[in-house]
């Protein structure tokens, strides 16, 4: 039996980056960018209007003043997408949209509330009644992002903004970090599916779902390979289904059959098939017999069945996991120190992992357990938000303590949304 | 123009949260539960071992001491999933494994390591030299969940626990609030896809995918109708198929064309359409012509085309609809104080939304300017995470000043991940 801080250190030491693919640009989204984006292309490409407006030579209106217009002909009309061929000269103008190219010979853009249109004759004209300064209402070449200049540092978490500037840099591929493939395997005669009505001495196989699920959570891609009996030769093939399974999978979850019953095979026969154990069993409550080890390549948890067990054990050890393989590890489950408002006790030396609820509250947090704490019980995880850590050594934890909290999820004025 | 807290205030008025849809349990995370769960089974659904061990009489230790053991004889064995049919007499066992069902006649489960097997002939035994309290390792029946109590509340966003609850309850398929279509389309004739190469005049089609991604982030389900040049009959056309899709859409985003141009037809052809317009601009910046109204029970979205007006707006304004359709509302952006760490100025009575870089610091929030703000620019965006409110009367913000932020995006100490 190792302690916790070690479980946790042996599991990420054994835990690499994953591999780079590439991915459309429009399905990137939280992946992590794995190559820096340097810009293939000045933004904006080319010098365009910020405005509405009329293209002019800036030194036109310099005459302009209170008792004063001016009036420029108009030789050209310019669309965003659309270039003018024409060269503004002495008192022209061209009538330019948001976003089109800056005709040549011009400086400036008057804005189309400023002027006034009229014809005469069969040419247009416009007068102008505010002077502007060189370069107003333009924007310029590169002034957003210079061609060759780095735009996105690799390991950048993609964010819609990130999209958007990749998508107007006609980037439509990026090579990214690939997610994880998790697979699934619940373990226990119990267990019935969930379409099936309850017999005598039988439970839902939950395990599954809460797997699943948290896979999801953790943007992994989960692979259900269901459950079996606690039968040697069923999970025995089972196994192999999955550690031989296209596409191949990282990352194995085993749940149940890790304990010292007599139909607890699941270590028994990954030993047999070659796992390099790292170790099994460690001093924390739930989740004791929780098993770790290598095999193929492949990170292989045995977590015990009881459900609060399961699922503290994947929080625990194997979200950080799953964060890394993907290059998150900044999004490892923040610890806060909180003040405990109801006492606790234990008795015996292992790290308890006690489901709480967790509240900021005036610029603290306050934290007590949400219900029952036996192994087998979810109702006090649906209660809960986090895992109040009881270290190995205490035995009691006094009201008004402070403790570490693990937040397992998103706090909002500490409601459960 | 109607100033930014009233235009806020019309679209949040217009937002009705949307109707009920029943979803598979397994496929429900992060959706919006539509109605209380109550509890058809008890959990545990009958009074079950904790451990692997031995279900005893209890009465039958109360013999062992320090100096004397007590001998049971073992009657039947029971796995998880089975029932044992025999019922426990005085000085009788029953082997039983973790989550099996207490067999008649016991009243407590001493563990495996606490207990010495024999045979005797072709009896099996087990020599115990422990006592222990009544009731003990035993997990009762309903202790966790009791049948028909209120197990989640309608409203909870669902995480793995709760599908973990559901699960282990055998509910397969559970009622949720649906999540919002939204259509895109983007304007401009200057707009060009990514697979082309760049000439003179155009640019990349960035707010389609800002949309698109923004819209993924929100949990909305995008439908996106391309981009169209800026001609009369193209949009017309582009706006009846959004409109009359299947799956009829929610909300419609169209970006571009509703500024004061020439080329700007969005609003005309949505008017002869019959939209009903609730406002158009607003005294903000960016994204100033800013359009809402309803057709056909449609929220209709006119924003502006340039990309961090288009940006912005949609954080503002068409995030919190989302979310609020959803029944979300409680994940609204947080609003934060921060200390401005440069001075910024304006000259014009708008609030503005300053594209910024928010991080924590020792206790507090400082923030800053995070690049160009001009309404073409991408960067900022890119190397911000939050929207600094620069309100409508002030000209000035010294540095040190308190000034509300808008998280846009996740702080992980103020890093952008």
């Amino acid at each position: 039996m190792i302690d916790f801080k070690n479980a946790e250190k042996i599991i990420l030491e054994n835990t690499k980056v994953l591999n780079l693919m590439s991915i459309k640009t429009k399905s990137s989204l939280n992946y992590v960018l794995g190559e820096n984006i340097y810009a293939p292309i000045d933004l904006p490409p080319f010098n365009n209007s910020a405005m509405d407006g009329y293209a002019v030579k800036v030194r036109d209106l310099e005459k302009v003043d209170a008792s004063k217009n001016v009036v420029l002909e108009v030789i050209d009309e310019v669309q965003a997408g659309n270039v003018s061929k024409k060269t503004i000269k002495y008192m022209q103008a061209i009538k330019i949209m948001t976003g089109a190219k800056l005709p040549k010979g011009a400086d400036g853009v008057v804005i189309l509330e400023n002027v006034k249109e009229f014809m005469k004759g069969k040419k247009k004209y416009i007068q102008i009644n505010t002077k502007i300064n060189k370069w107003q209402n333009i924007r310029f070449k590169g002034e957003d992002v210079k061609k060759g200049s780095l735009v996105i540092p690799c390991g950048r978490i993609i964010r819609p903004q990130e999209i958007a500037i990749l998508a107007a840099m006609g980037i439509e591929n990026i090579n990214v970090i690939r997610r994880p493939n998790i697979g699934i395997l619940c373990t226990g005669s119990e267990l019935i599916d969930l379409n099936k009505k309850l017999s005598d001495g039988k439970i839902y196989n939950s395990n599954g779902y809460a797997l699943y699920s948290l896979i999801l959570k953790y943007n992994g891609i989960p692979f259900d390979f269901g459950f079996v009996n606690d039968n040697k030769n069923e999970i025995h093939k089972k196994i192999n289904l999955a550690l031989n399974f296209k596409p191949r999978i990282d990352i194995f979850i085993v749940s149940g059959g890790v304990s010292v019953g007599d139909y607890d095979f699941v270590k028994e026969i990954l030993l047999k098939k070659g796992l390099k154990l790292k170790f099994h069993k460690v001093a924390i409550k739930p989740g004791k017999p929780l098993l770790f080890g290598i095999l193929n390549d492949i990170l292989i948890f045995g977590v015990p069945g009881n459900p609060a067990a399961t699922f503290t054990s994947f929080e625990n050890f194997i979200a950080p996991v799953i964060l890394k393989m993907q290059g998150k590890e900044k999004l490892h489950h923040p610890l806060v120190k909180a003040k405990l408002i109801h006492p606790i006790t234990k008795r015996d030396g292992r790290v308890h992992f006690i489901r709480g609820i967790t509240k900021a509250n005036n610029g603290y947090f306050i934290t007590t357990p949400s219900g029952g704490q036996s192994s087998g019980m979810l109702k006090s995880l649906v209660d809960g938000n986090s895992l109040i850590i009881f270290p190995a050594e205490t035995k009691k934890l006094k009201k008004g303590e402070r403790v570490f909290v693990k937040l397992i999820d998103k706090l909002k004025n500490g409601e459960i949304l």
